[in-house]
């Protein structure tokens, strides 16, 4: 693991590293916020189509939040880089900088598109062995959302809370979602319900935590892409404890996520100290 | 005056703009933030070098605070556009990106590179007409706090209010100041002073408000460009009353500018409100 940078920031620090992960099999990059204090647990934040491990750390005003809940945070990249596969650096919503956070099936991707074992292995045990924090949960953005919620609902026991700002939660039947699912998984729909928080909840998974979710009214991917009451039906259905908050005038921006961002550091807050 | 952008951030409005300045006779871009509130009085925001009307408004994590005050907040580009004098896109401390708040007198610049007057007269008119607040502060980081220490020691009746991160304090000694006035103002060091905050504090300017700076003692510019002592000197020898913190390991990044935003805020609603 090493350190790419270091900055003070409200007494803590946010780093940014690069590591080897076995999951991928490239060098993955992350960054960190670290507060002055016992640290209490870690949120993952996992980005949305096109960020890197910069977006979140730099626009999502968290530092502050953080601080004052003795948590740190680790935000990875989006993808595995430097790699040169069939069709990677076509577009903006496939391939690099658009894992979805699963693992791929298909030629070329299977051999590096592994971001659920990333997230779910190597990234973990980078917070419990490298940072020896034991709390973890796991929060994020768009197709980050999406992310957490799907990696929150398979591995409970891995993270205490979930929570999602405009998540992409039902991928099988939304644009992004399909695209992303038969390029990494194939055209076999039977495999992409295990990557789909909708399809998960409605077939039983639930999470022990309340699931919390901020999802904005002028948010121009609401209607087609993120379908967020998809997710209020499953969640209702399956008895899963959840809160949608349909904000009025808000969009998919870091603007929005930094005004609600001081919620979610609480609602996590709650399950990790 | 057009809208380019609007985003809901706080219950207020983070929006983008851009108008035609009869300063530098071209289109200028400024970013705003507009509680949602009666707005008490609008802080201008001055950048440093290589910035745009972007990374204030995305990074400094100020909306919170200006939203909790009632204050609005006015970040112009750094400096005009869309031009192709001599040098000027040849490096980052010179030209297009380098504004350095003041009006050139040299061959090319002086027909466009008038900040001063960009930020004191038209700037300054678009708050009072266009978004008809009365109260008005002045406030930036590196260059753009050199800007605002300027500004504010030059025009204390419209500017009721000064602070700085990370200034550049003695331009007229400084490596980065040098070239910026030998490229606008000429080698003629007695045109200098009248836009260097040490030199003007030293000829007698005095602002009625506190001065508040934060200065990072792990700024890699701190030695050799910022010369934050010279402000102190000067300001004591001048009884311009003042407020240097010397902030142990911060660097000269946007994450040291959010640490303090509040209290700068917080500084300039006491003359504001």
């Amino acid at each position: 693991m090493k350190q790419l940078k270091s900055h003070k920031t409200f007494e803590g620090k946010t780093e940014f590293w690069s590591h080897e992960s076995a999951a991928t099999k490239t060098e993955m990059k992350f960054s960190t916020f670290i507060p002055n204090s016992e640290v209490k647990g870690c949120l993952i934040w996992l980005s949305g189509l096109t960020c890197t491990e910069e977006n979140f750390i730099t626009k999502a005003g968290a530092q502050k939040f953080l601080a004052e809940k003795n948590l740190m945070v680790i935000a990875p990249d989006t993808s595995p880089r430097g790699l040169n596969l069939h069709g990677e650096h076509d577009s903006y919503d496939f391939g690099s900088g658009a894992g979805f956070y699963l693992n791929a099936t298909t030629p070329g991707y299977a051999d590096h598109y592994k971001m659920d074992d990333y997230i779910v292995n190597d990234l973990y045990n980078v917070i419990t062995n490298e940072f020896k924090v034991k709390n973890v949960s796991i929060f994020g953005h768009s197709m980050g959302g999406h992310g957490a919620l799907v990696l929150g609902l398979r591995n409970p026991d891995k993270f205490k809370a979930v929570s999602a700002f405009s998540p992409i939660v039902h991928p099988s039947v939304s644009p992004w979602g399909m695209k992303a699912f038969n390029g990494y998984l194939g055209n076999d729909k039977s495999a992409w319900s295990a990557y789909d928080a909708t399809e998960l909840l409605m077939s039983g998974k639930k999470h022990p935590a309340k699931i919390l979710v901020h999802q904005g009214l002028q948010d121009e991917f609401f209607a087609k892409e993120l379908l967020t009451e998809h997710l209020r039906e499953a969640a209702q259905k399956a008895g899963q404890e959840f809160e949608i908050n349909l904000c009025e005038g808000y969009d998919h921006s870091y603007y929005f996520i930094s005004t609600f961002m001081e919620v979610h550091v609480a609602h996590h807050a709650k399950y990790l100290n």
